[in-house]
Order: C-alpha cells, then structure tokens, then sequence
C-alpha cells in the first residue's frame, strides 16, 4: 500500500493508522498546489479529486475519503474498529463526527481569501465541537471506551490544527489527551516521517 | 428501531434505506428549531448534538451520523451497502463523498445569515462535485457500479436540495438519475411520509 499525504493533512490520520496497525506501506507526499507528487507524478491522475488522503492499493486500485480509507485500514487490519457490536458503530460514529462537524469547519483556515469573520464564526462553533468531545471523552484515554481506533487517529490531527493553526483553546480534558497521544510512538513516528514533529 | 427525522433532511436518506431494507420501523418529526419531537419530547435529550438524523435502537441506545446510521441499517439489514470487496469500499467512498464534500456544502442555502457570496461560492463548489459525480454515474443506473446502495439513498436527497433549495441545473445524466429515483417506490413513500412529495 501506498498513502498519498500531505504534511499534517488530515492524512496524517491514515499515517497513524498505518503504523498502529503494523501493516507495511509507503508514503509519498503531495504538493496540493501544484497537484504533483514527490516523484514527479500527476497527483489529479491518481486522485482527480485533488486532494488527500489517496491510498494506493497493491492491485492499483485507489482509495480516497479518509473515513472509507480509516475504516479499510482497521477493517483488513482487525485492528482500531471493532468487527461488530455497539462499540464498531460508536467508532464509526465519532469519526464520522470529526470528518463532517470537526474537520470541515477549519476551512477558513486553510483557505487564503477566508476573511476574519468567517473565521470567528468557526471558532464558534469548533469551541461547540470541542467542548461537546471534552465531555464525551470525560476521565478516559480514548475518544470511544478504553481503546485507541480510527476515530482517536483522526480527532488528534483536528486537535493539533486547533492548536497549530487555529489558535484555539482546548478544553482541559481534550488538551491532555492531546498531550498524551502527542507523546504515542505511532504518532510521533508518523510526525517525523511528515516532517512536523 | 424509530427514526427522527426532519422532513426533507438529510435523515431522509436513512428513512429510504429503512423503506429499501424492508425492516419495521418507526418515524417522529423533529422540530430542529424547538428542538422537540412531535410527540412533545426534548429531543436534546435523544440527541444532544440537536440534528437528525437520530437512530432510537431496541436497547434505547440512539445512533447519530449520516454515514454510521446508513451503514448500521445496511450492515444490519445485509443489503445496501456489500458485506466485503472493493464495492463495499467504493460505496463507502461514494457515501463519505455525499457527505463531506456535497451536503456540507449546502450549508449557507440553510443558513438564515448566509449573504449571496457565500451562497454563490458554495454553488461553484457544488457545479464542481456535481460535474465529477456525473462523470462517474456514465450509463449505470446506481452512482456505484450497478446496484443500489446507500450511497444513492444519500445522493438522492443532496441532489434534490440542489433542484427545490439552492436551484442549480444538474449535468443532464445525474438529472436524468434524480428522475428516475424520484419514481422509485420506497423514495415516494419516504417523501409521501414526510410531506414533501
Ligand atoms: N472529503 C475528503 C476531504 C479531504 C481533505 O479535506 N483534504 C485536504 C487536506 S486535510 C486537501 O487535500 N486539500 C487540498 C485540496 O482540496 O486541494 C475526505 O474526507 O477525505
Ligand atoms: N454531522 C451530521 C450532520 C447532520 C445534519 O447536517 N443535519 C441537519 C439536517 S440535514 C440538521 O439537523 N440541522 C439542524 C441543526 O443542526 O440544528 C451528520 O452527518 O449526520
């Protein structure tokens, strides 16, 4: 397998995920710019979305949208998402939840033309997202029940925007779980290889 | 099960997943603004995010997210969505895509405050996803290869808000594809039910 990221994209998610679940893979990066990657390749050839994640599969095929591309990850792995019962659903759930409520309103940060008003209006509602999460995740290590999944994997890079990019304040509770997954092998591992540790 | 809805919502997509799986279910109308059921309920208390949709299990657990709900009733159902292959990651995919990057963008065309910029720059984003979905349909019947799947179900009722909400003229092939889906049986019924037909 191959991930197609960009530096602390939300790609990063399927890195971690990658490296957690012990599978062998490569990583080659992509200028979204410029829409070429590493080696030179046409990035709208492989994905015309344009954007990342993009997982090349042994038999060529490939796989976008990061919540289809965590969910393969854990389901081929057998590892991050429960094969069934309340808690497969709880983590897909929560990780539905940060794709569509979480990670899309930090657009205005990542786009140039984004006025001040847009991003304030962002932060009001991240703050929601947020605080929403801090209770759900209440005195546990991890987003669903007491296990590391898909939904940890990419809560942690919306976190790290909130805190890299957006200038947010975490909510205590979500601020130390931050901390600690920080300090996670997989994800310090995955934040060397991407060149933002 | 019972389904809390909002007629015309995105949760319309899971009430013609539940019509299609042939399971015995239940609605209840949610006043999004009240944020009360119709029988009178807080529906704060059913789903503390305050959006449909909103799954009520046997158990008494409730199940939120678009994507989790349509691929819980799927799974549970065993149809709609392939219990394993590269189509059940390609509808996956194709639902995730609805999601993310078609019905959010629908948000300034909900937004009471959204002035007509936003509005316009949305519908360039939503000409764009339009253009690449229909690209992809091509001849078939289905956005994924040639069954039914919940990606249609979610498709279905984005594509509608662009005709009757946002008014943008859909590429001729996934017009064509909103007809005959608007004829479907379970898709009348589900909008029959809800007033909107
Ligand atoms: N719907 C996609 C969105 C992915 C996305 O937002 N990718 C961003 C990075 S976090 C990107 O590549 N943006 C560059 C672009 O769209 O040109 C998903 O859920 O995977
Ligand atoms: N992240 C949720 C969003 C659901 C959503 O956008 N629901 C809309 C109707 S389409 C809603 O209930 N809006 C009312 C509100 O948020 O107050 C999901 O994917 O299910």
């Amino acid at each position: 397998m191959k991930l197609y990221y960009a530096p602390g994209a939300c790609s990063l998610a399927d890195h971690i995920a990658l490296i957690e679940t012990g599978e062998r893979f490569d990583v080659e990066k992509v200028d979204l710019k410029a829409k070429r990657t590493e080696s030179g390749a046409d990035f709208t050839a492989i994905n015309p979305k344009g954007y990342v994640p993009a997982l090349g599969l042994e038999d060529g095929t490939v796989l976008t949208e990061n919540i289809a591309v965590l969910s393969y990850l854990a389901d081929r792995a057998g590892s991050l998402l429960p094969d069934n019962g309340m808690r497969r659903w709880r983590v897909l759930e929560t990780t539905a939840f940060v794709s569509t409520e979480v990670h899309k309103n930090f657009k205005p940060f990542f786009s140039p033309d984004a006025d001040d008003k847009r991003k304030a209006e962002a932060r009001d509602i991240l703050d929601k997202r947020f605080a929403y999460l801090n209770e759900r995740l209440g005195d546990r290590d991890y987003i669903v029940e007491d296990e590391m999944s898909i939904a940890d994997c990419y809560l942690f890079v919306t976190l790290r925007w909130a805190k890299e990019v957006a200038k947010i304040s975490l909510p205590a509770r979500l601020d130390a779980y931050y901390a600690r997954l920080k300090e996670r092998p997989s994800i310090r591992k995955a934040m060397e290889t991407e060149g933002i540790a």
